[in-house]
């Protein structure tokens, strides 16, 4: 068993123009470093929670990631930053939802899991814990990059309408889209979603997960996806797994997909790539689910699956080169 | 199997003043009541959706359920509202939370799940949707109650401060509080918490669960429990059960609690009974978790378990008279 960190960049097929050789050698650069320096974080004996916090900070502090600076935009063009973070060895957590001036919004999640009695914190209240708690606040144009700016005018002059009622429920089974695939639909989920997690074991043996996101570009104000509920986009439990997931957040909430990770390997004895592989290519296609999410077990074990053209993904064991990856291998 | 459909009031121990046996015919009158009108939808052949709709509806508008009218009051002396629906059928759902102007907030969760891409919303987006989709709003006040106000008042004498940190943590292990169980605490896990909830099975074996609460006495501002948070206060699938779920939230978000009985049922083969019961007497206390919980199967057999002094409860099969309690039987 030798400490091991994993993270993903989100999943889901490139915007267009996006997906350059060049930029790709940038984003294998970027994983590289964030996983160099979670690595250093359990070289020092730090803790798995401390590793997927330095990776987490990392991601949301890169543009290239849909977290923090570099955060997609919704249909007002605002940002609205959503978070968790959970420790396997007691099942504490803390997620934030909705927050608009939190820096790195996978620090106050974690703020709130060590100061509060409480565990989820949205919008207004959640930056009032923010400050109450001292944690980095910035103005609301620091997350926005022009790239993103781009995608929300290209989301939004594909979408038949802006309207705050998108009118079309969700989709009961997978395989019957509510609408024409090459409908103007303005959440296509084979390309606009993205979320940044890191899950770890550190060396006494204990699990962490966290997840942030900036959502989907163009989404309603308000909404929620996976990444700030635990059971649904993040989880960890020593006795089982610690799990982070990227994709259709409706769909993993639905499924409570990272902790059905976790409940197939402790009630129905499935090994950590069993479970993983159940949720990500069963459980989640019958909703029409799309995505991945990365898991470690108490072994070390790792799993990284997910559904979709590509996934910005990585992991660095103790005393190993970091390995990054984007397409299926 | 015969429709049936169960609903809870809350669960824990009655603040002082308001326990006299007058009261407690009328919450039982309340309960029959409300039982009486969601029979009489599955007695029309309506669906499982509707019985437990029509049932929290009923829970929401009377003012001795923590929900709706008759809400509890934060740190602010505001009300902020959250719910949950889940179809057993399809898998869908709806979730809001942090709502302040929507008079039932089930009928908004349902709203959202029937008529969005997306399944959760919280604060001024997701009043925004009600806006849009003809939801009926109303003035704060409306949600306000005299004794919700002494409630409030209470808390926040007994309350060592009513800083916007609690600065407690959230506590490690069950019997080991952060603080001597005597001192001032704001939030008293015993008293203060407060629920309400229904699931039902109709006529075509369908299942449903919905939960709507004011959260906790004295809460701080954008705290969001359980209840609208899919797996850990409401889930329903018909391959196993549905569950409403009512407590100290924060235990049940960490458990998974509500996804954790049908995980239970699906991987481990359990009745439910037995899942109910590992959940309520075995996962939640091992984190302090008190509280209770309802859940029906797809052959029409309940469970009702909770650890705490009471819960407001009660269940009708169709065809027979209503049964309620609030003490264990």
């Amino acid at each position: 068993m030798k400490p091991v960190v994993v993270i993903h960049g989100g999943a889901g097929a490139v915007s267009r123009g996006t997906a350059s050789p060049a930029l790709e050698h940038e984003y294998h650069a970027a994983l590289q470093r964030i996983l160099t320096s979670a690595q250093a974080v359990l070289a020092q004996g730090g803790s798995a929670l401390d590793a997927v916090s330095v990776a987490v900070t990392g991601l949301e502090d890169c543009p290239y990631f849909n977290a923090g600076h570099g955060a997609v935009l919704t249909s007002d063009a605002t940002h609205e930053l959503d978070a968790a973070i959970m420790d396997g060895a007691t099942l504490r957590c803390g997620s934030i939802a909705n927050v608009h001036h939190v820096r790195n919004p996978v620090l106050l999640a974690r703020m709130v899991m060590e100061r509060s009695r409480h565990v989820f914190f949205v919008g207004e209240g959640a930056e009032r814990f923010a400050r109450a708690n001292g944690v980095t606040l910035v103005e609301r144009d620091y997350f926005t990059t022009p790239a993103r700016l781009e995608q929300l005018r290209r989301a939004q002059h594909e979408a038949a309408d802006g309207a705050d009622s998108d009118g079309q429920g969700q989709p009961i089974l997978a395989g019957r889209p509510t609408r024409p695939a090459d409908s103007n639909e303005p959440i296509d989920p084979d390309r606009k979603f993205g979320t940044v997690g890191a899950v770890a074991l550190d060396a006494d043996g204990n699990l962490a997960a966290a997840t942030s996101t900036g959502g989907i570009t163009n989404k309603q104000v308000g909404r929620v996806g996976d990444a700030p509920v635990i059971g649904a986009g993040t989880y960890a439990n020593n006795a089982t797994c610690a799990v982070s997931c990227t994709g259709t957040g409706e769909m993993y909430i639905r499924m409570v997909a990272a902790y059905d990770v976790a409940a197939r390997m402790q009630y129905a004895g499935a090994t950590l790539a069993q479970a993983a592989d159940a949720v990500m290519f069963e459980a989640l296609p019958s909703v029409g689910g799309k995505g991945g999410l990365i898991a470690v077990d108490q072994h070390g074990n790792i799993a990284l699956p997910f559904n979709t053209d590509r996934m910005y993904r990585g992991y660095a064991r103790l005393g190993e080169h970091p390995v990054t990856e984007i397409y299926p291998t």
